[in-house]
């Protein structure tokens, strides 16, 4: 079984994974707030129409969806969906002992997809493209979690 | 202490329910992505209207909100507001050493209650039963939640 | 490294954080059912428009955004697009070895944070001041995750 030590380096490889992808959906926040300040809107609280030395010339257009914005949110909500059950699954899936070999070609290969899924979400490409990206994360999501639920069963 | 061994039945409960809620929540993103290929629509992002050869017809009304699609949005929804906490609290609550027969009955009826949850939501169901099944899974993660809390105390 | 054990000042300071912070959530959906409730509307699904004896005169505007649930909505979101992420990162983060000192300020930091963000959010603060506690946590987030990579990295 894998340890949970830093120096194991299975457990090395989930963790870097990991952390690769939390990073990932906190840059989404910030991306989201970059957004914000460069359109002066987007924003979504009545509250936030109060002048303050932020936001000087309050104006109700500022609560309006703006494009920009809601693409990042898109995108965040997309990673909402997916990556908080990679970082469980793949926790799981090293604890069934794969080879290191694997875990780094599934594991890396899950953040690459979801990074180029970013760009192409970011960059406006078809959905054919988007949908590719996606489905290849999907894909190594539904083995890592099968291949756990399959160990835990004992098969 | 359950050891993190799937050979250890406490362990593989979790793993068991776990892998079961991450499979659920793969299975909405799939029925998504199946509800929108039926409706032709439901899409979301101004691109998703080029002329490509899987939508070979594009027309505006395709970014509209489509009800079928919607509907599974908000089961997606649903879950990412309970399931994620799920194999937090689950994983921790195993850590407590409960009795076998109380991790099983309190996880697997987590899986049931999300499951029936689902198909409430999916067929419609009176709000009134979709709440008393939500209530029924949130209630058992509130108390997965407090053992730990209290474990963790040292109370 | 830390034990998963409940007896490691370690590990329990992070269950206690994590047990903490899922019952925040927890309470959000808790607290949008009973303004739901109060409101006798802010639903979204058609079929909760059904005569039943919870709601015995159902009307159209129960359908439309409420302002009180759409607040607790909000917030939910922002905890959704935060927690979970800070349940996996504060796991990987404790098993560096940090001090227990600064496992204690960092971990406990957050959750402070996270219930003065959502003070500052229930009230209608200024967008700046909920800024700025948002801004707390997720530096907080990051630090535990960038440190947890570095970690795994052998660096």
């Amino acid at each position: 079984m894998a340890s949970l030590r830093f120096d194991d380096p299975l457990f090395a490889t989930y963790a870097v994974a990991a952390t690769l992808m939390i990073l990932k959906v906190i840059a989404m926040s910030w991306l989201t707030v970059v957004r914000m300040i460069r359109a002066n809107g987007g924003f979504r609280s009545p509250e936030d129409l109060r002048r303050t030395p932020l936001n000087p010339h309050p104006s109700p257009a500022q609560l309006e969806p703006n494009d920009g914005v809601e693409r990042i949110r898109r995108i965040q909500l997309n990673d909402l969906e997916n990556i908080p059950f990679f970082l469980a699954a793949g926790f799981l899936y090293i604890l069934t002992s794969p080879s290191l070999l694997a875990a780094r070609l599934l594991l890396y290969g899950y953040v690459v997809s979801r990074l180029l899924h970013f760009l192409a979400y970011l960059t406006k490409q078809t959905h054919e493209v988007r949908a590719a990206l996606w489905t290849a994360g999907s894909l190594i999501l539904l083995y890592l979690t099968g291949r756990s639920l399959l160990a835990a069963l004992g098969i």
